[in-house]
C-alpha cells in the first residue's frame, strides 16, 4: 500500500478499503515549528497507544471521530478525511504562547473554557485567525465553525473529566477537524502528550511535551507514566 | 485647566464642563508604535481639521460619537468618556499587517468588511484578540462587543459613501470607542489619514499615513490634499 503522506510525526499509507488509511507513528520529535528536532525510540509507539486509547474513550462519549482500530503498537486505521487547516486549541488554564501573547499568568484558571483558532500554514507560523478570518480565508463555512467550538468544547469536558480520574490537570490542547467525502465533519489527528499540556494535581509537574521543550525531562520515562496512569483507569 | 493625559499625538485637557475634554492635537508623528517618531508642523492642525469634518458627518448619518465642536484649528471640544483599551480595525481590502499576517495579496477585495479587535497595550505590542479573549480580558461584555462591530460596520459604511464621493478608496481604518459614565458607548479618539488607509481610485496612491511610514511624499502635503477634497465636498 503506497505512502501518502509523511508529516513531521506520522506517516500515511492507503489501505485496500478506499475509506481507510494506515497511520504509522514516527519517533520523530519536534517543537517551536521544527526548529528543536530529534528522534527518540519509542515515542512513536507512547503516542500511539496514547491516541488509541483516548480516541476509543471520547468515542464512548458520543465524540464522532476518525479513529478505527489500532492495528499495532505503531500503527492505526483511520477513516480518510481532507483536514480542515486550522489548529483548534481548547484551555482551561494559561501556559505556553497566551501567557506571551495576552499576558495572562501561568497558572490563571480562565472564567470558561476558551476556544482558540489556529491558520495551520507553515509559511505564516500557523497565525492565530478569527471566525470571520476563518469565512474570509474560506476555510470552513460559519455553520462548521460553531460546530467546531461545540465539538472542541465536548472533547475538553470529556478529557477533563478522564484526567481528574488519573489525577492530573488538563491544562489546554489542540485537535484538529477533518471532513468526510460526504461532508461530515470528524475529529481526527491525535490526542497525546504531544498535543495536551497536562499537570500533576498538586505537584503541577508536565506530564506532556514541555519536558522536551524545556528540556526537563526524559519523554519516553513523561509519556510512559502517563500512558500507565491511563492504563490503570 | 488642567492637562489630564499626553499621547502620542494628543493633549487632553479638563474644562469647566465636567463631562467634556478640550482635545490639542500635536505635531508629532509616529509608526511603529513609536520606531519611527517626527515632529511635523502643521501635522496637528490638519488631523483637528479633517477628524472635526468627519465627525461631523458620521455624526450627521446617526453614529453616536463623543464629537462636541471644533474649537480653534488645533483644538476641539468632546464628551468624556472612559476609553475601551480596544483598537477596532475595519477592512474592506487587504493592506498593511494583514497581508503578513493571513497571506493576503495587497489590494485583494474582501468578500464583506472584516473587523478585528487588538488589544491597546503597549507592552503586549497590541496583539489580535478575538471575541471570546475580549470576554476572558473583561475588557468588554459580549453584548458591548456586538455593539461595536455593529457601529464599526455603520462608521465604515458611512465613510465607503463619504470617500467614494472623494473619488478615494477606503482600504481600512482604526477607531477606538468609550463608555460615558451612565455606560452608553460612543465613538471615540479620530478619524484622519492617521488612522485610516486610504488610495485614489484608479492610481491606488496613498493619502494616509503610509507616505510617512514608507517614506514616499510629503505627509503635509499630502494629508492637505486629503482635506482640500474633503472642504470640496
Amino acid at each position: 500500500m503506497s505512502l501518502l503522506y509523511e508529516g513531521k510525526a506520522k506517516r500515511i499509507y492507503s489501505t485496500e478499503q478506499s475509506d481507510v488509511l494506515r497511520v504509522e507513528y514516527k519517533d520523530e520529535v519536534t517543537a517551536g515549528n521544527g526548529a528543536k528536532k530529534d528522534s527518540i525510540e519509542g515515542k512513536g509507539r507512547l503516542n500511539n497507544l496514547i491516541t488509541s486509547k483516548i480516541f476509543e474513550y471520547i468515542q464512548s462519549k458520543g465524540v464522532n471521530s476518525h479513529f478505527v482500530k489500532q492495528l499495532s503498537e505503531t500503527e492505526q486505521l483511520v477513516k480518510s478525511v481532507e483536514i480542515i487547516p486550522l489548529e483548534v486549541v481548547v484551555r482551561n488554564i494559561a501556559a505556553g504562547s497566551i501567557t506571551k501573547r495576552l499576558g495572562f499568568e501561568k497558572g490563571h484558571e480562565f472564567d470558561t473554557p476558551l476556544v482558540e483558532f489556529f491558520y495551520k500554514n507553515d509559511d505564516l507560523n500557523d497565525p492565530l485567525i478569527t471566525e470571520d478570518h476563518i469565512q474570509l480565508l474560506h476555510l470552513a463555512s460559519e455553520a462548521e465553525v460553531g460546530h467546531l467550538k461545540q465539538a472542541a468544547l465536548e472533547v475538553n469536558q470529556a478529557l477533563v473529566n478522564l484526567m481528574d480520574e488519573m489525577n492530573l490537570r488538563l491544562v489546554d490542547f489542540k485537535i484538529e477537524f477533518g471532513r468526510t467525502p460526504e461532508g461530515k465533519i470528524l475529529l481526527a489527528d491525535e490526542i497525546s502528550p504531544d498535543t495536551c499540556r497536562i499537570w500533576e494535581k498538586h505537584s503541577d509537574k508536565n506530564l506532556d511535551k514541555d519536558v522536551y521543550r524545556e528540556d526537563t525531562g526524559s519523554i519516553i520515562d513523561t509519556y510512559e507514566t502517563f500512558l500507565n496512569k491511563l492504563e490503570a483507569l
